[in-house]
């Protein structure tokens, strides 16, 4: 194949340009520039139109990092059965998403990336494989598919990164917390959709009492959380432990594990945790402020799972579809995605954010923080530090700034 | 109350003594020893004999470190409704546990850490809270309840450790792999049944050559993973990538993550992992060895998930009951379980073991391991290094051993 | 050998015993027990008095668990050299030493773990090998010799662990701050000796700001660091970077490495940190505040130095020694020493530290609070935290006390 | 300042032109494009001509990242005293760089980042600060310097990555193993230099005698290390242990980190290494093979260091000397540093070594792996693995190639 590409923006310094010769290069292809404009100053856009010889493969990866291709009419074929995609499918980034479809670009609802776009009633939709039906016109090839990539903010925001892959925990947390705090104050003022994804850390550490302090201040619009966490919200209500384990000591109970279980059989009777805080089982903690303050909360089950509590969500797939709804508000309303020492909920939840959704990662391990980061979102801040105590820092500055202190 | 207990073993250096003093002082309660004798060389078994004051839930802790307490039927009470246990109910440890019913003493099938215990027939079995039917009697209190923890054995192994607790980096791990070889190689030859619970690491890293020759060796009777691996595993087959790394070079292709979702495709359309591989799609690999050589896999689903493969369990709890019935079979059969880069996988399949199961595991991250081996397990072998190489090596030694060379 | 061995105290929940036990059969010893009188309620001591058969380096090994063998003159030999030692030297441990000499027990001064005991004028000393002259009076084999294991406390402390093992990031690290600020507080009101121990993390999170703030409060009589740290308070006070990245955001200047030499080089100028103190460059910071508060401040040169600034001690033995000072002096006074996010100053010091001398470690590094916890210390708290937010945290619990808030 | 610059070379896809574009807009300064020829097939060279506004500062910086300042001779001032730099003082990068000097470019010699260069007897000369001397001529500015910062090559090699930043454990280490092997015979066969940095983890896992065989092999020109993996391999000959560790089981020896310091007493009667092995006390092991096969090694000191052995060099100044002598020859003759489960000094290492020498880092921890590949070298091979396994079966891989077998 033989095309003639444009780019546009600011190509260069947002590395569209440098990683388009680089995949032409990678992937065995051949270039012949035909105009190179390079914007004069910061807020000029550059252009570049070049010939592009290549295979298929090529050009959809070429799409993919933002080249813009004659504009043709997108191809579809029919599912063959449910659950399955036909050959040559078009699989989804997380980026902002375009398809050319009756002479108009339409954008695509719901991105997600490693998905598949389904025409529906003429509108282009995104959808997870196992939701695909029999008979679904779902788009393939490359044809008539616009991607816009994130390109570098002009005016680069203090704390979020364009697409910073350094992640380290030799950076100035103290002054990072700060200026979080302000970035959170900023988007619940505007009426935004803040989505904390938490792990079993923040019931061990204490730091629960902050999150339930978030849910009362107005910092947190929807929770998405395990079965582990859960139960332990309870048990430590209940019994003052987490896995047995003392909340002021930190010393392991005899026989304490008990309590974990007793605490998901309290909740078993009751029906569900908002039953059991309109009888007056459960009286504080984080699930108690969901409920009190209308923030709905997603529990995925995991293998790993005891009991599990009956809110718990034990099919994986519900699960991320019942987390999608809150994601999609988020996208909507200008959201920010917090996730909170948990490697798999929010790996999950990670996989299913559009590039557009600002997204902190506070986490002690690396490992996690660079996988989220590497997904290349426009606004992303990684915290290699303890959740635990990065937490409650974070509401004493939200506190400061609402009294006007800071 | 206030009660004479008896403990009878190795009680100093199995710590079962030194336990129970600790658990009294720390839970409030008082003691007067009666009788102690000490076993005077290394087989004579010590005796001890004390009176104990303290609460009820003193007298169940000191019964499950081991404590013998005089005799009584053991209690139960019918759980209330479906998945709902009756108070007081009796959580298990994942120790060998007998109960005292119609004045005699009864093993408990199926036993499980952190489950309840269930009469049915006259026979007392482990079940977990889910599955607790409404009617069901559940044993309740302390009474009729005998443990019998591990005891350090006296002709230690040379590589599994008695509750262990160093887990380090800093081991001979070639040393290691020689003598485990040699364990394999015996449990193997008597009929014994090993599982193997993998990560996506090994699909990566290329061990996954070394794991499809330990099935067709014959050292695997079960094999539990996720979906990301069992993804991975068709995909290496199909494209020779593992989420569109190049399994060579390990470059990552342009474009190659699409490998994935092509790999989970193909599956769908076949139906299964077993018709893809009838029907010649599915021509090698992990998953194909498994097919061929009748050795039965259980694939469970995460939050995670990509697709998934139809082969693919999504609801976590019944992917759980799945993976009972082979540790059941090992645990008749005399069984090793071996642990390779799963954290998710592998705690869950630790949360099931009896502590008789043999217990390998080898990751990267030592936290995985410590959690694994603190179970109190009798048999555990911890080896912090890298499983994608260690898998290989052991293969090596495997083959050595087999053509009589060591 | 055959002889009789006796022990004394909490020997049983101290885990005395079981180790004895263990150790014979370990290193292939007999034995038998004549007398076993065990304390009934938790403050009776207990006794034991056993016949043991084994050879010298069991009973060598049995004297560093604290078996009380047959009161003999000690044994010494000269060394033959400087820095070698006589063959069968014995080497120490950190716990409180007793020699017998002259008809008297006599406490070995400075003890220390993996060094050897000097006679010098009738009285024992602890040295290391490189400060042994050619002639000195070394102690040989193990008559004479009494060590003083610690003993499990009766009323044990909310925070210190007794031989504490267990290591996680899942521990209440909250609660733990507030209590670790009494026992801070206690100690600086009765003149204790606390000595912190920190890397080049504290520079980068901003947590030295809380540092100079304990320093200015009182609560540090010592510092131990690095040249990395060293450099970078200077470079943070004249450029506000470090190592080139902007205290506030995070980012790395273009060229900012520039900074880290000049700061070194503006100290080369002004001959060493107190003159560049008292000439007015240097107006603030960690050192700055040493310097105006008469904190000692020893700084450890490593391998991977830049410049180093001439405060380093470039020869790590006379570093070495120059630490030892104020860990004897904190051992005198009642001390405290605190490791922060430094895994190689922090290991240095804790091979130094007696085990009588209470040891905080703050570490996001696992690894790092167990190498240091294994040490068999009477009192220490190990915390998997980030040490960049654990210390500003506790200075604002320290100054709620000092205000009465707490 | 206002001035014309130049760029050669694959300035686009080698990320120069980019970059470049990022420090003027990060650095306040502004730019216009006069030319820019974009080389149109993979092997054309490209070309850009810019005028460029900015301070001082972002000229130094643009230099270093290989922009072409008009040809100016190059200004030095003379050090004002011992180990203190003149103002303005040129800090070095680890790329080859030129100076300027009498009209001729003249080539720095033994580059490294972060020192100054001296002229000497009109010969630019790279020196660390400690070494410049009072009235030595040192550069200063920014003028007369050109900087050669690698290009991405053509054909890259399979295995070592350009600026590679992803460091991951999901790779194919064994395949990666086998390249490794093939890249190490080249070398070996064409009279390379192969640099070995090794940590403890050598001798804990048994890749000790891997590394024995690979000295006799003739891989290893020199070897770099510390105090503690030396003594340890003189315990493991001596006692089979380390740390008291036994070298088949693993298990720790009562007593046994005695045989640590018997094994430097040992090497101090004999006075060094060396004379240990011809006095026959020291028969087999690491430091033996290099002493047999006139391999030099550095042991270098550390605030832990135990002893420490003769051979270590205690003033960590002197020992990163010593270590340079070796990176020279390594860089003449075409060299190659391989750096195995040593933080210290593996980074100690690669801070010295120029961007031109092949760097291969085999570490468990990825904060290791980064840090060391982070630094822009042209040629450099990151494995997140276990050394202690990875060694031997690279050992295996190179016999196989002599063989004939691969």
């Amino acid at each position: 194949m033989r095309e003639i590409i444009e780019l546009k923006g600011h190509i260069i310094d947002s590395m569209i340009l440098p990683r388009i010769l680089d995949t032409i290069m990678d992937m065995g292809g051949d270039f012949e520039i035909l105009e190179l404009r390079v914007g004069k100053t910061k807020t000029d856009e550059s252009y570049c139109k070049m010939i592009v010889e290549g295979d298929e493969k090529l050009f959809e990866e070429l799409e993919k990092l933002g080249a813009i291709l004659p504009k043709k009419e997108v191809k579809v074929a029919p599912a063959p059965a449910d659950g399955v995609l036909p050959d040559g499918f078009y699989a989804t980034t997380h980026h902002p998403t375009y398809v050319y479809i009756n002479g108009e670009w339409k954008k695509v609802k719901h991105i997600e990336m490693d998905c598949v776009i389904v025409i529906e009633n003429g509108e282009p939709v995104c959808k997870r494989q196992g939701l695909v039906k029999k008979g679904d016109l779902v788009v393939i090839g490359r044809e008539g598919i616009r991607v816009e990539p994130p390109q570098r903010p002009r005016e680069p925001s203090d704390i979020f990164g364009f697409m910073t892959s350094e992640v380290s925990a030799e950076k100035p947390v103290n002054s990072l917390i700060k200026k979080l705090a302000k970035e959170m104050k900023k988007l619940r003022d505007n009426n935004g959709f803040i989505i904390h994804v938490v792990g079993t850390a923040i019931a061990h550490t204490g730091a629960d009492e902050a999150l339930a302090e978030l849910i009362r201040m107005g910092y947190c619009q929807a929770l998405f959380t395990g079965n582990g966490f859960a139960v332990m919200d309870v048990e430590k209500q209940l019994f003052g432990t987490t896995l047995g384990m003392d909340k002021n000591t930190g010393r392991v109970y005899k026989g304490g594990y008990r309590n974990h279980l007793v605490a998901i059989n309290e909740i078993r009777k009751a029906g569900s945790i908002k039953k059991a805080v309109e009888m007056g089982i459960l009286k504080s903690g984080v699930l108690y402020e969901c409920v009190k303050n209308n923030v709905p909360f997603v529990i995925a089950g995991s293998i790993r799972d005891d009991g599990p509590l009956p809110d718990t969500i034990t099919d994986v797939m519900k699960a991320q579809d019942e987390m999608r709804k809150y994601i999609w508000e988020a996208d909507e309303r200008g959201g920010m995605c917090m996730i909170w020492a948990s490697m798999l909920h929010g790996i999950a939840t990670g996989n299913m954010l559009p590039s557009t959704i600002k997204t902190v990662i506070v986490d002690m391990n690396p490992y996690v923080v660079t996988r989220l980061l590497d997904r290349g979102t426009t606004h992303a801040l990684g915290i290699v530090s303890d959740p635990g105590v990065v937490m409650p820092m974070l509401v004493q500055e939200l506190k400061k700034l609402e009294k006007g202190e800071e």
